[in-house]
């Protein structure tokens, strides 16, 4: 086996979820991540942890999904008692053909996931971690070679996580204790206003509150944003293509949508509701394992020197207690890269980082 | 998909699990039954069934079992609450390498089968069923091409059950009615007391309380047994090759053991415990689809015009109320051809069966 797989598989179990002997741990194993099961299952006995493994697998699913009349049962109940009486789930991505359920109609995809409300909670409150082996399918989404995207996406997976953790409470300290980020590329002048929202310093761990690995940002909730910003990383939304989106803001409330592709579903976005008008997340990507895009949003958003804005719903976690933030039925991110040209991102109006480079790194004032 | 494939999982979910609208269903996918499995998935779907997909892989299992330290902990709470809630569960085995498991030692297997009691008996509560998906490494264990080993398992799967089923209450009612049964061929002469005992007609359907697919087979448990048997069916026991036993019984218990090879394997199963002295099923295969010995103990002892007969543990469905059976650590089964040469299968001496041919057959007379 790849000592990477291996190595993969204790930094999920140890770091990510901290398995301890006893803990009851459901593992879903996707259609071609058995390599990383394996891997994960050899840990888990290694700690004396009891495992139960699902097949997650897109080609039952929508096997399933397109025979059934839609009309699904409410949280059967041997499912929700599984999650119910579990420790932790661990969930083993790994696709086969990233377009394996294409032809489910959304229809039927949002009433299966209606029906299972109540196992989704349940689910969630266990210590649930979530990673992706990668696998051929996903190489090609990415437009790479698969040796090629298996040195990025353990270039990504396999960190320092604590170190990394010590060096985004830098900045989750400055996010809390400010009431202004200002940022500034050419095209870019926004002012988002913080003040007593809470940054999540998502290190890839349970114990930080962060359940994908990898993972490596810090990220917030903005009560408001006035100006104007350009996400000149390209992405795929709702299986289109978006590039070099530019956002004009007036008191929190988006007023205008330009990209130079892609403008429609930006547009439509933006209509769902009053919510969607709305950043809702303020993040900023700290893993300098990503270098690259590779059009997978769990990777973009966490690349070291890149900031990412969500249109829609905010994250609990980062309000102050009673207050409710953006209210949405959507949560897209949009991510900017601030490695190149002049950039700069200041709270309260002081540096933070310039053209990526944070002021605890070297190169920060060339 | 092969059209077998999808036959194949109407008739499991259909014939042999009855399976109705809102049953909450566990699949056990093998690591070669993906294809199966999502058949399977596609049936349930359109039965308005409820679907959990488990991962049942032996590279799992393996790695799991030698890396922990062999003090598993009892019954898990997540897993048998998951087997207590469910209506069915379904094994689609198809191993992708039949010796995959093959440097876990037997203790480690034992300690893990030993804590899991608990949960095999609410799986056993179930209306379970388990099967086969023809694999490569299946058609290398019967030492046939992955065409012809297709050909073959179909052959016995995909059967006019409730036919077979008709036909096999035949045999189970001179059984019931019946107090002793006598088997002949060339060196074997064994007369088996039946008197009072339970046959069961195993026709492949948790309606007959018959739990394999395939399946076809009439068994009881004789009280006692006396005389000689050749069983002339190569098997592998233990990982040995057993050819041409023979045993011979005084009062119900083997006094002599003999074999062309294996017989070593064969004296250390009957000296296990006092059980494993006696006979605990006697059964008579009828599938007419399987007429090949593929060394798999659940097709061959199905074998039309085979007799098994097993040394240890009675079934209990045989047994009159109040009364117990042979009890025994062991089950092994052991085959006699009853196709070839002069042989005869007789009821309180009325003949049943002469050269593999039942009475209600042509040819019974020649």
């Amino acid at each position: 086996m790849d000592p990477r797989v291996r190595e993969h598989a204790e930094t999920l179990v140890d770091w990510s979820a901290r398995i301890e002997s006893g803990d009851d741990v459901v593992v879903h194993v996707g259609e071609g991540a058995h390599e990383l099961g394996v891997a994960v299952a050899s840990a888990l006995g290694e700690r004396g942890a009891n495992l139960l493994a699902r097949y997650s697998s897109a080609e039952l699913r929508r096997a399933y999904m397109r025979s059934h009349d839609g009309r699904f049962e409410e949280d059967p109940a041997f499912e929700r008692a599984l999650y119910e009486q579990a420790d932790s789930v661990l969930s083993l991505r790994g696709s086969r053909n990233t377009r394996a359920t294409a032809d489910v109609s959304d229809d039927r995809r949002q009433a299966y996931a209606s029906a299972r409300q109540g196992i989704r909670e349940a689910r969630l409150a266990t210590d649930w971690v979530s990673t992706v082996h990668p696998t051929r399918a996903l190489a090609q989404q990415a437009g790479m070679s698969y040796e090629a995207y298996q040195e990025f996406a353990y270039d990504a997976i396999l960190r320092d996580w604590a170190a990394l953790a010590g060096e985004m409470s830098r900045l989750k300290e400055l996010l809390d204790d400010g009431s202004e980020v200002r940022i500034r590329k050419p095209g870019t002048d926004l002012t988002l206003d913080i003040e007593g929202r809470t940054a999540v310093n998502s290190a890839a761990s349970v114990a930080y509150d962060s359940h994908n690995l990898p993972s490596g940002e810090v990220f917030t909730a903005p009560a408001s944003a006035t100006g104007t910003v350009v996400f000149d990383v390209p992405m795929t939304i709702r299986g289109r293509r978006v590039r070099d989106a530019r956002l004009t803001l007036e008191d929190g409330v988006v007023v205008d949508v330009a990209a130079a592709e892609g403008e429609d579903t930006l547009e439509s976005i933006v209509e769902t509701d009053s919510g969607s008008r709305r950043f809702g997340e303020l993040g900023v990507g700290m893993n300098r394992g990503i270098d690259r895009v590779t059009d997978q949003i769990l990777f973009d958003e966490k690349m070291a020197g890149t900031v990412h804005l969500a249109l829609g719903r905010a994250y609990d976690a980062c309000l102050p207690d009673g207050e409710t933030g953006v209210d949405s039925a959507v949560h897209v991110d949009l991510i900017t890269d601030m490695r190149d040209g002049e950039t700069s991102l200041d709270i309260d109006g002081e540096p933070v980082q310039r053209n990526g480079r944070f002021r605890w790194e070297t190169g920060f004032e060339e």
